[in-house]
């Protein structure tokens, strides 16, 4: 398990810097919004986002206190912090997951090249750290007998629905899409 | 805690109710995407509120238990399963006021009578429940001095960022909402 806690604090800690980065680049845009439409949809992500933050506030030190464990009988379910801890991890997969998807919609509006290259970096480091908690939680979960469930799970039945290494072959366009048109947020009304 | 449960039961079901009758709405839409970006942006929201459902099908019969609770002792920190109680109630506060964004944004793109009706009871609902769930939150989480933090709290000082009853007046109309202050990232950390 002290393997797989360095490596969850190391992805949590990148998240928690990448939604920084990420925010900072949305805060211009909700104050100079075109419209209320607008407005409204980069503010909802920026919430979220924010959300999330809070929680790895909590959880990183979580993480780092279980890395300080002394005793191999913290790691069990019958210790109540540490299914917090697996509680928690579970939890923000789904965090990783929504961010990559944060970041592929914004992909589509911030074309110029500083925010597609570090949108694309945001974008690609995400998806990976996504791909391996998502792999060690079903180790992790498959070990300690837990009844976490994925609503996702169907979503990937044919395809990782996130997954754009097919479609896209130069990395600073547009996710995992063929033909991508002009896009104004205006086009989704 | 009686009394709060029984409204924590009849908040949740309803909402959980609400979120299938939002995701029906929804399916045909993402199906029949007029591109990729239009499509990418109703299965997220879709995906998000497919989580929300997930967690509320542990979280409801969690409330039932505690319902048929027979020993105050149980509504206690010391039981861990009730702290559980408490950390789910509060993230499902953040479900709540994320399903009323996502409404919201899909009252600008859904402005037929049938579906723009149903979205604004929806909306009028969930709102309400929102308020009365942070309202009890609060009450709550003093009383049993949880460390507990409302990210969004920021978001709401000079005015309720989800309220619209000022600034409407036409129910079909999208909602609005009062220009946000200056914020930083920054700010949080």
């Amino acid at each position: 398990m002290q393997e797989e806690l360095k490596i969850f604090y190391k992805i949590f800690t990148t998240t928690k810097d990448a939604i920084e980065k990420f925010m900072n680049m949305l805060d211009p845009v909700i104050q100079n919004a075109a419209d209320e439409h607008e407005r409204l949809y980069y503010h909802h992500i920026y919430e979220e986002e924010e959300q999330r933050l809070s929680r790895l506030v909590v959880l990183i030190p979580l993480i780092q206190k279980f890395q300080q464990a002394k005793d191999q009988k913290e790691f069990s379910p019958a210790n109540n912090e540490f299914n917090r801890l697996l509680q928690e991890l579970n939890l923000e997969k789904f965090g990783l997951h929504n961010f990559v998807e944060h970041l592929d919609l914004a992909l589509f509006r911030f074309t110029d090249e500083d925010r597609s290259s570090l949108l694309n970096s945001l974008r690609e480091v995400s998806y990976k750290d996504y791909q391996q908690v998502k792999q060690m939680l079903i180790d992790i979960n498959g070990r300690f007998d837990t009844n976490f469930v994925d609503p996702h799970a169907h979503h990937d039945e044919h395809h990782d629905h996130l997954d754009r290494s097919q479609t896209v072959t130069v990395v600073t366009h547009a996710p995992q899409i063929k033909q991508r048109r002009g896009f104004t947020v205006g086009s989704l009304i």
